[in-house]
């Protein structure tokens, strides 16, 4: 966005814009997309739908600047070249606000929609926000960990990080330093990462509770916690340093067995109808 | 039950006995009381209950030994002396298998129940178990942590540390020093907890994921994490060493403020009618 | 006394004011109390005396205002109302002198004392003065850490810790991890406190000597000593961390016996009576 | 001894002995000199005493095996060759018992003594025994010091550290490391040193309780004590970590200053004479 | 091999094999390659010597076993089926003998070489092993550390670490995280690695007298070296543990600047005509 | 010769110098001994030489003045009194460059030199003077050391170090604490050291490579490696804390042994006259 507003404004032209509120979650999907400069963005949404993109001409410039003929709402508008307003204090993914800073403005030209149009929005610093930011990550950092730690079975960044502050790792341990191997991975691939937890394949990562009751009955913290500093490059009141928890039954103990129903007995009593899926 | 065994068995008689299984809540609240021996508990449960509580003759003893009249089902029978058979493996609190031990037997002389009765039952290491376990201490470590934090303001003992193994409180700070008093006083109060995560007042300990997201953005771990050895004598395999983490704004530094929809804009649209209380 | 004085202060009168220098040592213990604001002092202190305070008429206000008819000096004077000269630098009970501050003034009125009379006062920051200030306390904290290890056998707060910033504790042990729990049980109640001593109970606390010696032969400096940061809130020339040190014997090792002579050959040859209690 | 035995009893013979119980205290310092084998011991002795050594015949063997001419007691025996008996538990120098031995032993021919002789000597494990042990070691500790921290002022070897095991060290700090290599400096020299403490000049090493005052109001617990482990080679149970505390003033920072009492109202008041020297 | 070996055993029979000593490096390294079983291994030294190899038929086997027909030396024999000799103490690449183990035979049958033939081998455990050992990982490493610090510079795994226990890294620093991301990523992808120094770009990581040089002017311990605990999973006597050290000059300081010669003024004199390459 | 120039100055007269540039190395040692004021230095390099050492008068002082007959090359020249200029920025030992100071300045009033002279000089912050400057140090810390372990065989200050910063040593090994002994002696005694590396008598310290190897092959970093702090006094961009390895084989453990040739083989081959002496 800031290229095309340079190159318009270099021309001291006004540079037209139009805010789609509300459409496929495909067609969300698709804007989440880093393409190189001059690609062509409804191609790639259409790529997203796995069928045309409509679009129609829009309010303010007709044919010279089509806009999605199915979203709920559009917002048509000029930037004017040279402007910049003060924006923020707004909340940030994180939980906290912003500091304030000069932005470019829009001005408002028209404002179509639907009939009882729907606005999707997210709202930022809160659930929804923080699943949409961690979940793409959770593959990449999975295929990361997996070249040197072939047991690794799940991977969580869970939305009490904010999707990128935490990770909740599940492995099949083969060897006493996979768990530490799987952290560094982690650590070395996401540039926000301040904690790592692995556990153990018999552990949900995505039931947080569960992590945690690993942690608390497999941990022991004089010689499964390990801090590492200046291992990210943070604003300044996130710290540097990382912790890695390694939550998994240590190799070769003597650990007591985790309780469990007998799966003959469920099965008999078709238990899973009655309660859904329990904890621990 | 101990001492009441050791009698019969010393006179070379059977111990009669009868479980209850469901009855008021506050009849079973009754018996996680530790009153000393000589005490008449059915007196105890009558004070709980706030009445007096209902009794009948035992189907086995008849008026020699009574039996709740409104109990959802009574077993009774009878403890011969000298006869001990392996009990357990079975689940434990901590979600894991007790090793097995020799106990006493019953042999059961009758069960009697309602119509339909509905046993009720706690799951060994499971939610209910842990919620039942951790509640009743919350309030005892809060008045020992009161005593020289003045500012605490919640104390909770969670699920995910089978109510005993962690705990999450918020303080009011005053001092920079106050998380790591807090923290010490309730290691110092409960016998197996090995985390505490002490955190401001802003943030809800019953919510577990406020909490970790307090800990996320809140806590350097070079700065604000401290393991102390040999703080609880533990079964083998959980060790002994403890983590205290001060998940509270540092004194004096410019942290962000967190994200927050003002009062009046709440009031004016009525947002908890239509989404409830959210988390982040 | 800043109460009274503020309320004189309002009305823009002189309040009047007696210094007793010398009395009996029940009526000095009396003054140490903390009593609520309204509270009848004289009686105060014939309760520790365990019989009537002997009071007389001031010289300066008659009836008015009685002083005690026993003291060996009494100064009587008045508070000029809304004036303030700089105190110190005198000694504080740590051995140091303090920063200058602006104090209230009193005017002497008139100095009545008996033939010879001797006065008593303490050395801040000398022996006297920290034997006063950390005996007091030594039975608190004994309750406190006895709540948790009810094998606590005796507590000091030795003269070289100014009866404050150290602490040395015998206990009976029955497990590995209590002389952490005692430990940190007295860092929680004492707010000044930087160092605990946790010895077996076959050692004398209160012979400072005998302390170090079990340090020195039975502590390992990287297994029985631990520091935590952020303990106590100090001005900021005394830090914040506190150590704690376990020199207690550790738990099933094969440690060699303590010398010692046979209390039938005590018995024998008497020789208490010739050199009287000896240290090591 | 062992050599002189050895000789013996290569040829089966019996090797003379003499025990002298009390003498000349030079006598004894002499008997502390490491001389090479085949010294005539009586001659250092003589040094020591700035005069010759009486010497007469003993009763055992005459001009033979001359003993001491002024000793209070002497024991005359012979020593028979490959005779061994078990040797403790005696009490030894930390003021625990050894585990036993097997040792030569003397059949005593004579003793001899004058009138109302004195026997003099020394209690294994208790004062004395410490002061004598510590004391000797004190000077060439200060001068390995002296070479690297030349305002070394004054070491002490202290009696609760039995005269080896800890090391009070004065110095005139001219740079923030030479608590350091003052410290340093003592554990390489000292073979059994388990704890150097080092404080400012104007502390008295001398006064136990004086430098327990320094550590406790001067060091920082996370700053000035450092622990290093295999420095030592201990008896199993005495580990092998060391610790260093700079108990010394930090460069550079507003610390208070000590309390004292102005040179010019000490000579006026003449306060010596009444109190004597006090501590703090 | 192995496979081929086990083929031949279940049918007991003999199993020919050629022994190639000295032939084309490129016939070496293609050695080297990890090609699936059934690969025709010739092919593949072909590709590398970019050439048809030449073959001939041997003298044990004639057409039905063809060998190398420019080799050096070729040793022709056969495994005997179920046939094991005690292997070992050999020296192996990390300097110390093997253990010994239970290894088939080869019973020769024929031995051809040319004139004056060479024979090329690696001295186990010595410079020339060493460096083709760990030659062909620089550069995967570097890859793997480019994708997250893309100032990465240079990688060597030099001979003092047999080519795979420490790895020195240059980069471009742009953050102070920077040195911690790469070595990271290095431990993560090499299985031995127990060291990572981490330079800036004006050291040449393979000369190792400037690594160290960057160590000893630019490391402070204190704040630059960090240990992780089970890491790799060695055979016991190398431990678990890795180094990371950081011997970048730190962001923002005022560090002096290293000493270097004018372009010119080397330009002007022509020294490296004369002097060649210095250090440092 | 700052004592030389005071005296000139306080007279306001200008002092001759003469600067020798190429003689006998014996004469250059003689320049480094720290001699007191007065000293004849002219004999100090006749004794050093072994010789009388030649002498002439000077070009610009003649008889007044005797120059070294035998020099390459001599500048005489006078300092005028109370002249300073801008000396540096150049190069220091360590590599780096000083910071710019003022120094008094030379006048030259000769130059005279032997036909083809040749001009000896060392490079600072190189090979050259990182060797000067080690060498001479080597056997007084290899002294200090054997005083308390007297295993100790060899001592290096490399060049990597620049002859000051780091030191290895080799030791036959009596007690696992003696490597730790020796590098505290070493850090006692040099004023600028910030690593000590400990290897067993096997390992040349010598050669760089191979006491990598050392560390590389026998270092656990969890539990021989330690850091002390505040233990040099250096310019503020150095630090002041050291780390000490321990690259020694720990006792009792069944450590593999090293690669190395059967001397009956190498006589037998007379490899050294082929290979030369080979690293690892």
């Amino acid at each position: 966005l800031d290229a095309i507003l340079q190159e318009y404004e270099k021309e001291e032209k006004r540079a037209p814009v139009a805010v789609i509120l509300g459409h496929h979650p495909a067609f969300f999907l698709s804007c989440c997309c880093l393409t190189p400069f001059g690609n062509n963005d409804y191609q790639t949404a259409a790529a997203f739908l796995g069928e045309p993109l409509g679009l129609t001409p829009s309010e303010s410039w007709g044919e010279n600047f089509l806009v999605p003929a199915d979203a709920e709402i559009v917002i048509e508008g000029e930037v004017p070249p040279g402007v910049r307003e003060t924006q923020n204090p707004f909340g940030e993914i994180l939980g906290y606000y912003q500091a304030p800073c000069e932005m470019p403005v829009i001005e408002v030209t028209a404002i179509t929609h639907r009939r009882s149009a729907i606005m999707q929005d997210i709202f930022p610093g809160h659930t929804d926000h923080w699943n949409l930011g961690g979940m793409p990550k959770e593959g990449s950092v999975f295929n990361v960990i997996q070249r040197n730690v072939p047991g690794v079975r799940a991977v969580h960044l869970p939305p009490s990080g904010c999707g990128r502050l935490s990770c909740y790792i599940a492995i099949e341990k083969r060897f006493d330093n996979e768990p530490q191997k799987a952290a560094m991975a982690a650590f070395v691939e996401m540039p926000n990462l301040k904690l790592a937890i692995v556990v153990d394949s018999d552990v949900d990562v995505f039931d947080e509770r569960e992590v945690l009751w690993a942690v608390n009955t497999r941990t022991w913290w004089d010689r499964d916690l390990q801090v590492l500093d200046r291992v990210q490059s943070f604003r300044g009141w996130l710290g540097s340093s990382v912790a890695l928890i390694d939550a998994t039954v240590p190799e070769g103990g003597s650990y007591p067995e985790r309780n469990g129903i007998p799966e003959e007995a469920l099965a008999r009593i078709g238990v899973e109808g009655i309660l859904g899926k329990e904890v621990g």
